[in-house]
């Protein structure tokens, strides 16, 4: 009997669940569902794809529901609704925002007695996981994140919202010099500057001003103005050709101290080099799906985030193999 | 209302437990438990030292013991022992015999309504926690284990033990040509050979054959025959000055494919760079009594290991808290 799981919003993300779920043996994909008209949407795999208003009527072929829609509007509505029908998991990530979506989720989900599992992917997620574990362990320390280099969706949509630009694709990069500093147990404080670096590929509309548009990205405030910004004038094809993907990444870094003075240091880091973004959230998502389907069949239920699942519940295998094997 | 926790055995273990709970005010040393004359016994920090027939006596004053024996003779007999009066936790780290010791040690902890809480450090412990999620996020995917730099006691008794030898330490050293191999995500296949080499740094009797102790050294089966060793001869000022430290670490990497077609790559890596082997593994420890004791709070008994562990539990931190800060 496989934990059946279906996809709530088909954009890269639901794709990568598609895609994550064929390489875990334990669980099927029962269906993606969609607000847009389900005859236009065909999925990768061939799995039947329904309307939004079939969801609350299936609820009894499903297990699990991944709520795959963005955290700015949709999920703050969609993971409270469809926790009264289902195990659901998100990938809520207003870090913000996580207290007061915990809550509204957590009412709706106990209520019904359903496991929702909010704020999944890698950061929030396992990033979070191991700012925690570094925390509990090294008490004397500081943390560090970096992020990069990686593809910023929403900084590349603030590009491509200047006058003049045809598309744009932003990176964010750390900084060498702060992670060697971190890791070298120096404790930096850093400045937005000091850590990450913005690098941007941008296709010009024909005839646009340049300079203008190298003025615009680097004193645009909150995205750009904080950081040393680096602006390249790249042809469509070109852009086409050599960034076409959406990698990401990042480390977590937590340095401490230990010892009976404070003597020795210590360095925990957490290093994530990634293809693509949305396909290694989308397994992250996976994994604590089926650890949601478990606990709420054991009774558990509510609202709960990576901090609270025992990390045996995200394998298929037993305690007596992953004693065996893993321990 | 702090964690009352007790000490068994003193040494370097034990000495950093004693360190590290200064570091975590919800926590208290209530004692030292010894096998020694505790009047020989002088603590760190002067908390009070008992006899260890004293210990079961005290078992209404002690919330969580550490058991800080060895996983050759000590632990397999404390720990199943220890756990019919205390929530316990031990560093057991034979990974061969971890199935055995947790059925023993969950059928007295069971029957005695305590938790033991087994095999805590990195690794066991940190390690066997990032292979796991690791494992469960990128299903299709390789794992490869590094250590070191760092010193590997096991080995540095091993050389003491040949004639002519006075004293030695050996260190464990990644290949980074490998390490850049799994980082690149080329699948390698390592021999033991291909993936660490062992520096041994010796002091060697007035008088003794140098050449002799090299090819004990290098042919020693289990221990050096297998590895790429090189043997450097030094003076006990040079040993004191430059090899006083128990500095030790590693990487646990996975790769793995993402994709319709398995196009897109990733790497998960989670580092540790230690200067003192024995106090970090103490704070890991140290982190998992605190558990250990809300578990048990809760309810819950019996042999738990680090995959049954929530990690909220390890955190001093509310829930409230921990997703307001550092989810």
């Amino acid at each position: 009997m496989k934990i059946r799981v279906a996809i709530f919003g088909y954009g890269n993300l639901g794709k990568g669940i598609e895609c994550a779920i064929r390489q875990n043996e334990d669980m099927e994909l029962v269906g993606v569902f969609t607000r847009r008209a389900p005859e236009t949407v065909k999925t990768l795999t061939g799995v039947p794809v329904y309307a939004e208003s079939e969801l609350v009527g299936k609820k009894d072929e499903i297990d699990v529901l991944m709520l795959c829609g963005g955290s700015a509007t949709d999920l703050p509505k969609q993971t409270a609704e469809y926790a009264k029908y289902f195990n659901v998991v998100d990938s809520f990530d207003t870090h913000a925002k996580i207290p007061e979506h915990f809550e509204k989720v957590n009412a709706s989900a106990a209520e019904a007695g359903k496991i929702a599992m909010i704020s999944v992917g890698w950061d929030p997620g396992m990033f979070s996981l191991n700012r925690l574990y570094a925390n509990c362990i090294l008490r004397d320390g500081a943390d560090y994140t970096f992020w990069g280099k990686g593809v910023s969706q929403g900084h590349s949509d603030a590009i491509r919202r200047i006058p003049g630009v045809k598309n744009a694709k932003q990176y964010t990069v750390p900084v060498e010099s702060a992670v060697a500093a971190v890791r070298n147990c120096a404790n930096p404080v850093l400045s937005t500057r000091q850590k990450h670096t913005r690098e941007c590929f941008v296709v010009p509309e024909t005839g646009a001003d340049l300079a203008a548009i190298e003025t615009a990205i680097k004193t645009m405030p909150n995205y750009f103005a904080d950081y040393d910004t680096t602006v390249h004038f790249i042809t469509e094809e070109e852009l086409e050709r050599d960034h076409a993907g959406i990698p990401h990444g990042g480390m977590v870094i937590r340095t401490g101290k230990t010892g009976i003075n404070g003597e020795n240091n210590h360095v925990i880091e957490y290093k994530l080099t990634l293809d693509s973004n949305p396909e290694f959230t989308a397994c992250v998502l996976t994994a604590y799906a089926r650890a949601a389907y478990r606990m709420n069949r054991e009774g558990q239920k509510g609202c709960k985030t990576v901090f609270d699942v025992a990390p045996a519940y995200l394998s298929p295998l037993s305690g007596e193999e992953l004693r065996a094997h893993l321990l």
